[in-house]
């Protein structure tokens, strides 16, 4: 690419950010009232435009099958009336949420007089990096508008023309119905510079999200000046204690391997104590087995059950996303622990056990976003844990962590009301 | 520097971090008591060792004076007996804060009979990137400490000495206490690369905070990976508004810029409300300058007062630390909230008003993490705002904004108490 291309995209990506940020200190100024009025108007307006929806994302599909685009990649992609119509329902869905801009995080009157106020406000403007997904031009346009921000957003090339035309309808409802103009920018550039111009922004980006698979988000936390959540990667495991009811054991893993395999709150390792492996372990793996599902373990478990695939050292830092799950012995709960932190990618882990002390010890040594007893790692998310619908699944430490709700697209501001005081 | 030096400097620190790393773990889940009881024997070792602190501290500043480091430079460095009292108060008072690990942030049962706890733990490994002034050593091991946290630092070659001894005795002594040994690195490295590998360290490091000069934050905000925490820099405004008490703006505008110029709480610049700029111009300048303050004027200040200097675009963006201002006068509010959202650094405002729709709007407006009305911004600080010891003030948005406390060294963790349920 020449020289000039790149400046032109820097140009041009850079212009969308400022407009979108000019635009943000309006929006953050809405109220809940005029935020519901606009995402009920956009919602009307995708259902309205369904026709229009649809030829794009044809155009899309017919460019997928000729790239030769995998079946499952190929569905992700696919755009439906009735898919249509959820992104419309989804958007209603976040208009009924309770909106935390201007609630109070703290308030209190100083021994000078001062008084001090802490609530919460808008980020400013939010940057999206995502794949295939059509569907998420919709929910992120959706929960940055509640939430008071303006967005920017970058979608992959396979999903360009869909994307256009939602991002599209969705900013003309939203501007007719009093939004600022120019809060919700979609970046066409298809080109990866695209996403480095972004990164670099931080006069006017205050975060970027990636939302997608490994390879995009580690190169956004690698290479973003401006400050990233990190979403999205789940290494999971489920931890048999010595002490698990195991019929309540296999029930879990079951539903935290098999209900839906390709989600990032899903297992991928299952951790046996030595002390019931030689009883569970050809349970459990009978199980699986019924369930399709491929498994690999550790030498300890080929010694039990030598008819199984043997886990390398790999296998316990992946996530298959698929059928395929690794069975490791261990021998206690602390060699269970000490795997999980080295292993584990900080999202969702459990225990399954009876005893009380291996429960606590658990929930207080296991470092993940969510530590579950005696419950799948599958209810990790925004919907299951009384947020509403979410923006990703936050696997850093810093501002956000585990399911992201409308409240971690919100930054805090401190009002302090004086009647002159000096220090 | 030849790529073998290269590589040793990656690997000692890597250990450094993988140590204190895994030292965080058991840290996380110590009491407040066992904690309150090392900082204590902490600073108790800093009085005892007080000869040895001098010692080390001669080295710097006689190398310091042989390089000719500024006279404030060489003060900043400077220990006394009464100040290593002052660090050892300073740990004191850290053991006297609320410790917030383990306060409950939400919980609810959820409708399937799910319990949800989210409660407030330790990030894990804390990175302190700083400069000159040796008594952040003492504060940020024990503010770390304190909320759980392993923490790795790395000073100044200029302090090199001192803050190597401090960092060693503070160690041993909290060791000697139960703290997890590892759980205090200091990277004697003085190189540069030295903090390239820190900002590298994704996969120990929790989260780096650059406390010093601008072109170190800018350094570590634009080449880091671990996620940063952006403190310090102050560009910082008071607008006086056409309804303002003049006599109340004065006092004001003295104390936020001359009673501690050198601090980012201090102002840079004054706005004035063309409509009363004649009268108040002439009298605010006649009072900065009796206090030695140099004063740069815009154009339209320089047709009130042809004595000024003329401030050129620079100035509107320039942090002095000095007994140096600029003035500008503007055509409204509006003008004023555009002017400090494009120049403002995002830390402390200040409007002097009594009229209440102004006062509201410069609070709405303002894109800052602390917005003052008819007070200085001075008062942008983790004591003034009742929250102890900070570990400096943020200028960015996630995370934590403003003056951060203990609970900015924390981060969420969901705990889920399950009974058998799926999904």
């Amino acid at each position: 690419m020449s020289s000039n291309v790149q400046i032109d995209i820097k140009e041009i990506i850079t212009n969308q950010a400022m407009m979108a940020k000019k635009a943000s200190q309006k929006l953050a100024t809405l109220s809940s009232l005029e935020k519901n009025k606009a995402l009920l108007t956009m919602a009307h307006a995708l259902e309205v435009k369904t026709p229009i929806i649809l030829e794009e994302n044809n155009i899309d599909m017919e460019n997928g099958r000729q790239k030769g685009l995998s079946a499952s990649l190929l569905d992700r992609l696919l755009l439906t009336t009735e898919r249509i119509a959820q992104m419309a329902d989804g958007l209603r869905q976040i208009a009924n949420l309770n909106d935390p801009v201007g609630n109070g995080i703290m308030s209190c009157r100083r021994p000078n007089g001062l008084d001090i106020r802490c609530i919460r406000v808008p980020l400013g403007l939010v940057g999206i990096v995502y794949e295939a997904r059509p569907n998420v031009t919709a929910d992120a346009i959706g929960l940055c508008l509640k939430s008071g921000n303006a967005v920017i957003l970058r979608g992959g090339s396979e999903a360009i023309h869909s994307n256009k035309i939602l991002a599209s309808i969705l900013a003309e409802a939203a501007y007719s119905a009093g939004i600022p103009h120019g809060a919700i920018q979609f970046v066409s550039i298809t080109e990866h510079e695209a996403v480095d111009v972004m990164m670099r922004l931080n006069k006017y980006v205050d975060v970027i999200i990636p939302r997608g698979g490994a390879g995009l988000i580690k190169r956004v936390v690698e290479n973003s000046s401006v400050p990233v959540i990190e979403t999205g990667v789940g290494i999971c495991h489920v931890f048999v204690d010595e002490f698990a009811d195991l019929e309540l054991a296999t029930k879990i893993i079951l539903n935290a391997k098999t209900s839906r395999p390709a989600v990032c709150n899903a297992i991928e390792t299952v951790l046996i104590d030595q002390k019931i492996a030689n009883e569970y372990l050809p349970m459990i793996c009978q199980k699986l087995s019924e369930a399709k599902v491929e498994i690999r373990g550790c030498e300890k478990c080929l010694a039990i059950c030598p008819e199984l695939k043997t886990a390398t050292k790999e296998d316990w830092s992946t996530e298959y996303g698929d059928l395929i799950i690794s069975i490791k012995i261990v021998e206690n709960i602390d060699e269970a622990i000490s795997h999980i932190n080295t292993y584990g990618s900080g999202h969702s882990e459990a225990i399954i056990t009876t005893n009380y002390n291996n429960a606590l010890k658990f929930q207080k040594l296991v470092d993940a976003s969510a530590v579950y007893v005696n419950a799948s790692t599958r209810f990790t998310d925004g919907n299951e844990f009384g947020f509403g619908a979410e923006i990703g699944i936050s696997t850093q430490k810093l501002h956000a962590r585990g399911p992201m709700g409308l409240e971690a697209l919100t930054t805090m501001k401190y009002l302090i009301y004086g009647e002159g005081q000096i220090r």
